[in-house]
């Protein structure tokens, strides 16, 4: 649909903008008569989107030769171009190990991203302002001020009430029940938006990763925590109480309940979590012995630095060596992990499940061992990969949420004056 | 939006079209200013509407004092209303038991209705036969000849190739991996469309039943076979493979595969389907005596007359009228299918769980138990409820499925003349 010459209303002129941001981000600096052959406009409504934009501060005239082509023969065609540099988001990704804070312009490219370890927080308060270390650094690092910032998302585990932005429950992290949304409202003075770590690691699959064509795609965090975000279509699946895709409380074995131990695990954390990996590799070790025996597992890694010792990665890496006692704890995990994984797939029958976290990095042993497990348990063979976007995929996620609401906001308002 | 008044855009005719129709459904009859004021178009437009919509049979000039009112002082304003009658549509239930054939008119008003047992059918042959008996039996207590079925749709147990409309994999059904669309087509002259019997039942429940408000509703078919519909939004969610809600196939306990015994059913269908109701009541008889000791309990029951004897329905009735063994067999079947319920719960947190066909009688003792069992067994109490559409469930969510794409077809359509 297309407004008239004399401007057509409102909300049509918000569609249209939005049809020339997309084309312009797409393709970078296009001239005018490039711009309405690719959005189908007419040349005069796209000359009005353009100077509606460019007043906004969303589009620019590029320089000559911006376009890295130079001049060519006769008068070169003025070329516009999307202003990524307007404002920018901050994606967030804050748990137990650590605060994640990234920071993209209106492209969705990352200008800067910082680390704080977050280990040695014992409270939601301490958790708090490791964040906003985090958040400093990497303004700072980006060269922005708070004042530049459209829009922010955070990733946290748990369950979160959405759109509120409070933390109803996360059972791993003691004390951080909190309005997570509200205290983060005090560091930016911009929407916050807050979320399920799994489910922007969902959105972040969808935008970057191996999930751009898969319809229904579910994203499994799989690390110390053990939970997935279920992506149906372009809208994620959050449920009646937001506690969907929390099959980190799959009490599967008859007799056991979904109470969380002292720790705040489910029964399925429990059985195949970080902690389990390591035990299983260490009773492994110690009737076969080989090179696990002599590693001293202890700590349960994956999520972050332990210093209790080697973890569970210390068994995927003796694993993918050919070690007997880690092969065989590989396949006890991933036959472990199959029967969780198969109520899944019959209730949701997903195009693509995407393993990620700290479990991502177990290696293709891990997957065909999964695979192979879960085959007998279920109607259709699932479609398995590992996440390739390693413990940034919450944080991208989190850029996702913030631009898209960015983009609502930036985007000239329907109702306004064009 | 709206169209100008010299026609307009085609997309934007049908939709104001839709809206006229809509108005008229829900309303009755109503002058062409009632129709203005509820449709927020304009007088002319939807004088223009109702023209074309005449023209196509699908509204009619009321007579006067056909709204009920009789004249009024002044002359009355002319009336128009929707012709539920200018066409119908036929939905189906096909299963081991029953075919039942369900005519109803645009409204979604049930006129007919035909049911023919199929216990005998012992190929696809005959039950597609007893079907076609069905059916002409229901068209011959509409008084309509097949010319005036505009859609048919079907609901079968097993996996459907949707929207080709074949049964891939029907275990409860030997010969029934057919091309049951193709088959009804060769029966009726118009779009046949074949879907799983509960997500029909789901459909049914959101137009008819309690799951009116509910974003994502569980239909949960519990009978001899168990499966499970989800509706999510407005949307069947029905997987990468149509195999969506099989939850009949999960393999809960440790060991056990999703393999189909002889007689097609799954590890969960083996555990709380009727025959298991019936062996469950059974053994609590043999220990407790009491009535159920006394009846023989033989055949599963539920899903349809069984030669038998007492089947699953006589646990449930002898339950309710307090017999210990009943009762008995009731917690240890709630338990069992709590198990089943639980991982459904933690993956899609739904705001409503209906649970249909046989058991959908089995009374409310039965829903406490469940209730009971399955809380410890997840985050969020969920919230469950017995059916009330009985069997008739999957026939009229087959005429929703129909009286949708038959809407979308007798419109007129996009890109003719109007």
């Amino acid at each position: 649909m297309e407004a008239s010459a004399h401007g057509g209303p409102p909300l049509l002129r918000q569609i249209n903008s939005a049809h020339v941001v997309a084309a312009l981000r797409g393709a970078g600096p296009l001239s005018l008569s490039d711009l309405a052959a690719r959005t189908g406009l007419s040349r005069p409504t796209v000359g009005q989107v353009v100077d509606q934009l460019t007043t906004a501060g969303l589009l620019a005239w590029a320089e000559p030769g911006q376009d890295g082509q130079g001049p060519r023969s006769g008068r070169p065609a003025r070329l516009v171009r999307f202003r990524a540099e307007a404002a920018y988001v901050v994606g967030i990704d804050i748990g137990r190990h650590k605060a994640l804070v990234t920071v993209a312009d209106l492209a969705g490219t990352v200008v800067a991203r910082r680390r704080e370890d977050a280990s040695g927080a014992s409270s939601s308060a301490d958790l708090l302002a490791v964040l906003r270390t985090a958040a400093r650094g990497a303004l700072a690092e980006a060269g922005i001020r708070r004042a530049d910032v459209a829009s922010v998302a955070a990733g946290t585990p748990g369950l979160v009430d959405w759109p509120r932005g409070a933390v109803m429950l996360a059972p791993g992290l003691p004390g951080w029940k909190i309005e997570l949304a509200r205290e983060l409202r005090r560091s930016f003075r911009c929407p916050v938006q807050v979320e399920n770590d799994a489910n922007l690691a969902a959105l972040a699959e969808r935008r970057h990763g191996l999930a751009r064509d898969a319809h229904t795609l579910v994203f499994i965090y799989w690390g110390e925590r053990v939970g997935a975000g279920v992506l149906i279509g372009d809208r994620l699946h959050r449920g009646a109480a937001n506690a969907a895709g929390e099959i980190g409380f799959l009490a599967l074995d008859p007799g056991t309940t979904a109470e969380p131990d002292q720790l705040g695990r489910g029964p399925f954390e429990r059985m195949v979590g970080a902690e389990a990996i390591v035990e299983v590799g260490r009773e492994a070790a110690t009737r076969h012995g080989g090179v696990l025996a002599g590693l001293g597992l202890d700590g349960p890694g994956l999520d972050g630095p332990d210093p209790r010792g080697a973890g569970a990665e210390a068994v995927f890496a003796a694993a993918a060596h050919g070690d007997p006692a880690a092969v065989e704890a590989v396949h006890t995990i991933a036959a472990r992990f199959a029967r969780g994984l198969a109520p899944v797939l019959l209730v949701l029958d997903p195009d693509l499940v995407v393993i990620g976290a700290g479990v991502s990095r177990a290696g293709s042993a891990l997957l065909a061992a999964i695979t192979d497990s879960v085959g007998p348990l279920t109607l259709v063979p699932p479609r398995l990969e590992l996440s390739r976007l390693g413990d940034e995929a919450v944080a991208l996620g989190a850029v996702e949420l913030a631009l898209a609401d960015a983009e609502t906001r930036l985007l000239p308002a329907p109702g306004l004056p064009g």
